[in-house]
């Protein structure tokens, strides 16, 4: 069972996942993998630092996509499809979908460019549930700036966050049985309250807790 | 004029280059630029350092074609494209062709893929003229070796290499008005002399010395 968190910077996807596995420990859930993008692999993690630490304007949009694209195959073969084959629920914090909405829809990467990527990056791999923490652009911007330093990807006006956050909301209409919606500007103890209960439904209605 | 080296390691590239590059510049050509790949430009070279300074076993063939596209695209665009913009002869050490034959038919990459990354990392660019120096497997093995400690792309067996040759000579058999192929056994100053009359022939036949 894989299970993404998608959304804008400042939605609370770490908060959120991190509470998600604790619920899954409650509900007898005990090969629970946390994991995040872009990251989470030794090689992965080296190809992060040339993303997150350069100057936002060494890389374009095309270098971007390869880039997050090595780094997710890396991740995917050597991290999660090794944790998916042993029974385990994967719970990362972005995945493809972040490349579909912020390299794609967002900077307008053609759709075929972007099918071709993805087949080259995860092959057949598509998340069993993906929880979109969906908040507006301009809280998003705020509750960053409130944590101090904004990093590369975080660098950008409005009108692009309003695109990434279109971008989802449309992934999300498209792919209703893939794609969980929750409004992410509820208190942090609500919002975990309402994803444990929608995702322990979907799980116990698919496995058996063990 | 954009032209390309390839080959073999220990064909000769690098040495051959600087060689024509000489002889261009006798014959008044006054701006060529010398560059290379994987590198060129500063992102390049960032991206180089993971392909080349790992473990062998850290990227599979497929983190390869994307880390190599992502280089390749901001060395084209930040370095290679404005040069030939401003009308400059620009001569490079390896291109997509090598990308095509160690990452492509040499590891078995499906063709709709290779056309998909070619799209992407370098557009409708293709090289005016190809310099191909043909060695066999054995010979180049030898040289390498030869030279003292192996790199990652270097330690990989002969029958790979021997896919990779027979790589280059279809490319070079497929487009013939792009690829000059040379026998890279023979003396440096008589291949350094070939490759310039041969280029020089071309050179002549489509732009006016400056």
């Amino acid at each position: 069972m894989f299970i993404t968190f998608e959304g804008l910077d400042g939605s609370g996807k770490t908060t959120q996942l991190k509470w998600l596995a604790a619920q899954l420990a409650d509900a007898g859930y005990k090969d629970v993998l946390l994991t995040y993008e872009p990251g989470g692999s030794d090689g992965a993690k080296d190809i992060r630092k040339l993303l997150l630490d350069r100057p936002p304007e060494l890389w374009d949009a095309r270098e971007e996509l390869l880039l997050y694209s090595a780094a997710r195959h890396h991740h995917l073969r050597t991290l999660i499809q090794p944790a998916l084959d042993r029974g385990a629920i994967v719970l990362c914090d972005r995945f493809f979908d972040s490349t579909a909405v912020y390299q794609g829809s967002a900077v307008g990467e053609a759709e075929a460019i972007l099918a071709s990527i993805r087949q080259l990056s995860i092959g057949g791999v598509v998340p069993d549930l993906t929880i979109l923490l969906d908040l507006d652009e301009r809280e998003s911007m705020r509750r960053v700036a409130a944590r101090g330093a904004l990093n590369r990807l975080e660098q950008r006006e409005a009108a692009f966050f309003a695109r990434v956050r279109a971008g989802y909301l449309a992934l999300a209409q498209a792919e209703p049985e893939r794609f969980l919606r929750f409004d992410a500007t509820q208190s942090e103890a609500a919002l975990a309250q309402e994803i444990g209960q929608r995702v322990l439904a979907v799980l116990d209605a698919r496995l058996q807790p063990r």
